[in-house]
């Protein structure tokens, strides 16, 4: 049996975004290795009702936990924003969301107290960012913007600074947040961090942007170092990725979301068979 | 027994792209029951590999069966595109995808032979609607676009005719065609017809679009009629509607697709349940 530090981080999200929180992990944590699972069959979440998109977290955590892995990050805001706290609390190994470490980064970095959040349609339906927020500074005024666009523009190769399509759709999606003159501005959504270029230019570079998943992966290393759960054996970390799709578009994709930290082979699975219950008896 | 001829038409689509296709079959078939299948849950499959298109459609076909349809319809241009024929063939009832029926009107309606495509990107990469356009005409010149951000904009609202969004990205998809001199536009995705203006404007009002779930309504007219499977009881048509992710969203969605022919309850269910082999023993 392989020692529990030795044994991967798991990550999942409900198609490549999360592969934005991978990268950051692989720099934080050079010596873990990592496997990662995109619901590129099912993707995306975002705009699915509440049950579905629980039905289908759970059977992706099914899957990360029989490659016994030591912890689960989901690298997704709509799951983190969706799953129920008691579920992720009787996983047998530590889990962390995107919403608690990037509402705390958001509550530490604003000055007025005016924060704005943009997601995907399922994670500002939960208010999840607005709860976790409250908890930590009574006094932000908070101002949430759905932007269901932004996944398939970002999936679609519609992210260079000067892609006009999307700032017309970000000037649209953003209006409201202009408007409560937000100084802070989280990025709910695992694949926004590839357009925080032309978020920069709409909002005005007074506004600091929040990435969910460079908040997260910073959150998963300190947990991991608390845990003592971190590798000290001189390991070369690897990643593993396994999606629910054909591997054909993964190079391009991976390519966009990883940078120079891609690498690793990708394998195709069927997630639809796990089990809904997660596969943990509770 | 319900008599054959009693029976609903089935149609369905991998989302409620489909539902224009419904409205034109109400209009030529007022006297017919429908049961329409929108697979929300998985929906888009455009964008994903062809084998699990392929399970998802026999699984969509497995739900209608069980309906006791007379006739299944695929009111979508993946799906038609992708699903064998010697599936298809293989079923206890009639079928029709939508490429045959709208290849014949594009072969039809042009001029100079120039004719031109656009689909999902897995309806392009199929070259389906080539292939049933050179069985028809050998002469006929050829531009196939895919255009995947056409269905998460028609499914997000943005197609009113001076929608500035979608006309960029359409001026972006189109010029190919345009450079092409096409005189005839298929379009080849459900969802479509909801942006013709947009299309029309951009190409101009010399090419003639030809609507795919139009001509398969009328392909599905006829091919009943031949069979001697229409009502002739004086009968006034209804329609269910079934969705394999919540119901709330269809309300919005299916009225922006229906028009005046929407009406009949939704139900959801769930599809994945359904046997990956269309539920046929071939």
């Amino acid at each position: 049996m392989t020692a529990m530090r030795e044994r991967p981080i798991g990550v999942f999200d409900s198609g490549l975004g999360g592969l934005t929180a991978v990268r950051e992990l692989r720099r934080l944590l050079p010596h873990e290795d990592i496997v990662y699972f995109g619901d590129t069959g099912r993707v995306p979440y975002g705009t699915r009702g509440v049950d579905t998109i629980i039905r289908y977290a759970k059977q992706d955590i099914a899957f990360l936990l029989e490659q016994k892995v030591k912890f689960v990050m989901a690298a997704c805001g709509t799951v983190s924003s969706t799953l129920p706290a008691e579920f992720s609390a009787a996983l047998p190994v530590g889990f962390t969301g995107v919403v608690q470490c990037t509402a705390q980064a958001a509550a530490a970095a604003t000055k007025t107290g005016r924060i704005g959040i943009i997601g995907t349609p399922a994670t500002i339906a939960s208010r999840s960012y607005e709860a976790a927020l409250r908890a930590l500074r009574s006094d932000v005024q908070i101002t949430a913007q759905s932007c269901p666009l932004f996944v398939p523009l970002v999936e679609n190769g519609y992210f260079n600074a000067d892609n006009e399509v999307t700032r017309l759709v970000a000037e649209d999606y953003l209006k409201p947040l202009q408007k409560a003159e937000v100084d802070t501005l989280i990025l709910g959504c695992t694949h926004y961090p590839l357009i925080a270029p032309i978020l920069a230019k709409v909002m005005g570079r007074q506004v600091a942007l929040i990435d969910s998943g460079r908040e997260t992966a910073l959150c998963t290393a300190a947990l991991l170092r608390e845990a003592d759960l971190l590798r000290n054996d001189g390991h070369i970390g690897t990643a593993q990725y396994f999606v629910s799709d054909s591997t054909e578009s993964f190079a391009t994709l991976s390519g966009w979301f990883l940078g120079e930290y891609a690498g690793g082979d990708v394998t195709r699975i069927s997630v639809d068979h796990y089990p809904a219950d997660g596969g943990i008896s509770q």
